[in-house]
């Protein structure tokens, strides 16, 4: 979490109204664009992914953020930097799965250099054209909270794989996220007011609570309401599975009552934190109880 | 240079149009996009950069492939990745050398993960409204050879560092290169037919060569015309370093006669390849010829 300390720093020096979304909204030109890493022994080991999937889930992972802001995403650049063992093959396979995930997005440049271990980093670019862009500041009191998709399944299939498993429908979702492109183009060409949108790659709960402390309002949920596969209950930690799993790369957004994508799964109210109702109980989450947990949660897999 | 060897089979995976000259064209989105890394121990040593430099460095390699392509560099995005044992002081120079280079080129996005080594990811974008876009496939017979600046000064610069030395121009030249936006902006602005134009981020001989394979021309440049700096020629391997030192980040174009841009030092002709012609002799450098020269060159450095 020690790169978290630094973004404000980041902040300060580059002074830019940008930073703070997942995508830059470059307005002049009509884009968004973003650019995530995803470094070997950090964010995957060649143990659990092959050269396909990681391929694969580089990309999809950077189309998710494109969805997250409501553009349209249109273009890829990769760059790709390798290790002396690495053979040809495994640069094939890598492009053949990041081509998969890519579909209609076109991979158009990057480059590839030598290096110690793996590093990928991918820039999209969305066309906002036609389309509402999103911000994690834009929820407001009033409106629904809806999901894409179903919670909890990707970090069910990480425990599974660390466990020894092999496969399965949580180890594919880990492996193989799909973006949620079609949920995003009708939130973003049929939403006419401000709306808040963000992608789960960091959990469901992570996401609930940027938007709540971005827009300063309480994000209340309904937790019977969270969509999830059934078989997840079969874990002893699936409500910690559904909130803090992390890459289920569904999405996540705040629309006026009119909507009908999505499962609504709360409301926005006016207040702080993310505010779970349980059938008994309530539980409020503020922002530093989230870090602390995910912070927990991910030295406990380390 | 295996990454050499991979880049054929991931343009015959990806079957693009894109994928060839430094930047990728968007015509629909009026843009060009270009990403490039540097690694630590490949690219770069903390040894001999300071981190102010090495964000300064970083960018400007980026700012400059979006000059070789005619576009307005606008925006650029970073992603880092930092060993545990980089602390707050090294992201603050980092960014602010990165913020030095932009100057008004906005830095918008990006990220910080951990990693083992500083690995650096950047992506810059430029704008091609009101600007002729080059091709490195432009190249005409007739037209004349012109470069930016001066050239061999940045390879002189590593030479001295890696004997011990600590300062100088050379070793400014090598650690703080500028990319040459106003040379871009002239041509880019006023010449109506198509035009050749790379940098030199891999030397002077690299650039007349690729621009030579891909336009299916010989460069004839006249090596008395090639504009350096006069210390340049206490170094023994002076004309090396002239032609394969690399990292100068000038620009080379091949533009019709009328251009007043920059020091014409050659034309194209009819046939294959780079021909030096000196006082004496005329040598034929085919592109096979080159990159032994630059894997040699290399190897020497290591």
């Amino acid at each position: 979490m020690k790169e978290k300390e630094f973004i404000q720093d980041i902040k300060n020096i580059l002074n830019s109204k940008y930073i703070g979304d997942d995508c830059a909204f470059l307005k002049d030109l009509g884009i968004v664009i973003t650019q995530d890493s995803l470094v070997e022994d950090i964010h995957f080991s060649r143990q659990f992914a092959t050269p396909y999937q990681l391929g694969y889930k580089s990309v999809m992972v950077n189309i998710s953020d494109v969805c997250a802001s409501g553009a349209k995403p249109e273009y890829l650049t990769i760059s790709l930097s390798l290790p002396e063992n690495i053979t040809g093959e495994f640069v094939n396979e890598f492009y053949k799965g990041a081509k998969t995930a890519a579909q209609e997005v076109e991979i158009v440049g990057g480059d590839i250099t030598g290096a110690d271990k793996i590093y990928i980093s991918v820039t999209a670019v969305g066309r906002t054209k036609g389309r509402n862009i999103s911000s994690r500041a834009n929820a407001k009191i009033g409106q629904k909270i809806i999901v894409s998709g179903m919670h909890g399944s990707s970090g069910a299939g990480l425990k599974e794989l660390l466990s020894g498993k092999k496969e399965g429908k949580f180890i594919t979702a880990h492996l193989m996220p799909e973006a949620q492109k079609d949920f995003s183009r009708m939130i973003a060409e049929n939403i006419r007011e401000n709306y808040a949108m963000m992608d789960t790659s960091d959990g469901l709960m992570d996401a609930l609570s940027t938007i709540a402390k971005e827009s300063k309002v309480c994000l209340s949920v309904d937790f019977d309401k969270i969509p999830h596969d059934k078989d997840l209950e079969k874990f002893a930690d699936w409500h910690d599975l559904l909130f803090f799993g992390g890459e289920d790369y569904q999405l996540v957004a705040t629309v006026p009552e009119e909507n009908t994508q999505g499962t609504v799964i709360g409301e926005v109210k006016q207040g702080a934190g993310v505010e779970v109702c349980y059938k008994d109980k309530k539980v409020l989450y503020m922002p530093e109880d989230v870090e602390r947990k995910l912070f927990n949660h991910f030295k406990e897999e380390k």
